[in-house]
């Protein structure tokens, strides 16, 4: 499969990117979207049909008459795998071109601890997925990473990855280039997310305004922001762009290990619920928190971020069944974000911003904080029309991501192939 | 030369639009920017240059040998106005299609008194701005306008002007079409200097990537940011995009007009920084500002916004004269105004940042306090490369930038000039 992707022509890899943004299109719409002439494009299908990449089927959505046909990926020509990494967890999708999953994996790492000790670990993860399915590295067209760092897009080097010091530099791309042979494409994990929610959006309502501007806003142990601006992912003059959870939502704030105060992660970054979690477990205001910290022989103990004696999703349950405390802490974490988001709301003018990550579904009140926040504080101009909500993937953003960004950066890029 | 407009075939729009961006290109220069075969280009160049569009000379900075020819809009061909319109004043310059500035005229104006009152006053600073030069309106391509509200693009209608209640819908188009007969292409005002500051950027460095990435702040009785993503203006979901003056700074300030809290505007709006030097003359605090009060006859009256005593230009005559309150006014109103600048260089990562208008040039202390606090606060990657400035066109960013959106949508635009 290699081979082929190495052997698309210029108009082929064109045609491709077009069945990609519009999932099961006609011919004539690929027409219309390539520019191409009737026999130019007729002749690049056949060719594509002829060598595995596509195939033809009857389009459901037909109005009455000869039923019109769709090209899209053929399932049976190869695989992609998306790789969704975070601060503690890694999840592996293993789909087939047609971006189909197959099977998903995940593990809890620690990222903190290096590329030395995490890629083996996800090396193990895709190795055991191929095995489970019979499948042959070979048989896989591309790996799609998203990473919870800046990163050079091109080369897809992480840069200044903030508490990663080890990863600086790392080229996951030579790594996979020698170990399993396979091309890859990496960029940060929300504007993978991004580029998730933008394919589905698009492939679900291929007639749409083909200029989208949103946001998806991953909530974990980071904060971060995916753009797109006019229907392409935003990376910034630095590929920095979207790393919003040190911006600034009271300057009187407690101080933050960047150097400055009243960061937003402060008060909506996962360590920081759990913090305030097990402090109001401690003083008595959430005994369903003391209850799990005396569990835990943790309750007397002072706070630790290495070992806070419960999780995000113990504060998420807690909050689920009623507990006052907890939800106070989350409803306070949603209205910080609103503020951020309503700033971010009057400069960049979205028609939606998608909600996801790990912190995102921790309760009921969190993605009402968050809209009645943005709603109150952003000029009616911009929400006027302002729709926001989870992430359409929802938990599968990242991953699918992934896969999107593995099959995409293949189409369009021949330097991939060439390990 | 109305009726040239109108003739314009679209091969020969795509290549005004390139000479547009690129100043004085060579024919290699536009058969790389157009994708053109040399036979349509030297065919449609020649109908530009027998037509009057384009003149063809002798280019400057050539390195030996036979020097080769730049194409570039004929100055004679006819003339292009730009209007600036702010709360509080009324900029208007007339430029030749070449774009290069012929006169400039302003007046003051209260733009809350409405289109009645406003428009009738711009008509007629063009209508003498064009007799002192002996043209007639026909020798108009067509009108450029910055307008202190969020902009309709594609109609150039206004849509929800803050504090303009009375211009709410009005038709710019519609007002010049039955008046003057000439075309008119609507943005907003910081838009408009966006625009300006792009086209001066890529005409006086040609080879420059043309995907920049750069915000236009201007500081006024608002505050606004023009957006240039990938190297076009960003005007968001809703025309709304760069609303910036009220941004959360202090969830703990005090209330704003807006209703909500501690909005930028209230320490950095030049309204603001009046009240704010006000109320230090008064405490004895600024003895420069207390002499101009007690010199109008309102050192011992409220402050009032119709009629506050003092102006921006006292402030800043008095901050550059060493007056400490002034000063220290002034110093507050950039730090918090870096402090939004900083949320946003996250959020954006821009390669630059200009700072323009009324207030931007305050005091020496506004730009480095500016610069100060955005260094201080936005994340390292993202101020790597980046730099913060005045606008390179100085306050003739709104004006000329006004000219270069009248040329550059006459150019787009077949439907602009059919009034």
């Amino acid at each position: 499969v290699r081979e082929l992707l190495q052997n698309l022509q210029a108009d082929e890899r064109i045609i491709l990117e077009s069945v990609f943004w519009a999932g099961t299109p006609s011919r004539h719409e690929l027409l219309l979207s390539t520019g191409f002439s009737k026999t130019k494009l007729n002749e690049a299908v056949a060719n594509l049909i002829a060598s595995g990449w596509l195939e033809e089927g009857e389009l459901q959505d037909s109005r009455g008459g000869r039923p019109p046909l769709g090209l899209s990926f053929a399932p049976k020509l190869g695989y992609v795998i998306g790789v969704d990494l975070g601060a503690t967890r890694v999840d592996v999708i293993l789909s087939n071109v047609a971006l189909e999953p197959i099977e998903v994996c995940h593990a809890s790492i620690d990222v903190r601890s290096g590329p030395g000790t995490v890629m083996p670990m996800i090396s193990k993860l895709i190795a055991d997925l191929l095995e489970s399915h019979h499948l042959e590295p070979d048989q896989v067209l591309s790996l799609g990473f998203g990473m919870p760092s800046p990163i050079e897009f091109e080369t897809g080097i992480l840069i200044n990855p903030i508490l990663m010091a080890g990863w600086e530099g790392f080229s996951l791309r030579d790594y996979f280039a020698s170990s399993l042979e396979v091309p890859v494409a990496v960029d940060n994990d929300v504007n993978v997310m991004a580029l998730g929610e933008l394919w589905h959006t698009r492939i679900n309502a291929p007639a749409q305004d083909r200029h989208e501007n949103f946001l998806v806003v991953k909530l974990g142990t980071g904060i971060g922001a995916g753009i797109v601006a006019r229907g392409e992912i935003y990376r910034g003059a630095d590929g920095a762009a979207g790393d919003i959870g040190h911006n600034c939502v009271d300057p009187h704030g407690p101080r933050c290990v960047c150097g400055n105060f009243g960061c937003l992660e402060l008060w909506a970054g996962a360590n920081s619920i759990i913090q305030s979690a097990t402090e109001a477990g401690r003083n008595a205001q959430s005994p369903a928190i003391a209850i799990l910290l005396e569990k835990n022989g943790l309750l007397r103990k002072p706070y630790l971020l290495e070992k806070p004696g419960i999780t995000i999703e113990d504060v998420a349950r807690a909050a689920r069944e009623g507990d006052h405390a907890s939800n106070e802490i989350i409803q306070d974490a949603g209205s910080r974000i609103g503020q951020v988001l309503a700033g971010l709301v009057n400069f960049f003018n979205p028609a939606r911003i998608l909600i996801g990550g790990r912190v995102a579904r921790i309760g009921p009140l969190m993605l009402s904080s968050i809209r009645q926040s943005v709603y109150a504080r952003s000029l009616p101009l911009s929400t006027r029309a302002l729709r926001i909500d989870y992430t359409r993937l929802g938990n599968e953003s990242g991953m699918r991501g992934a896969c999107a960004l593995a099959l995409l950066e293949a189409i369009r890029r021949p330097d991939l192939a060439r390990l």
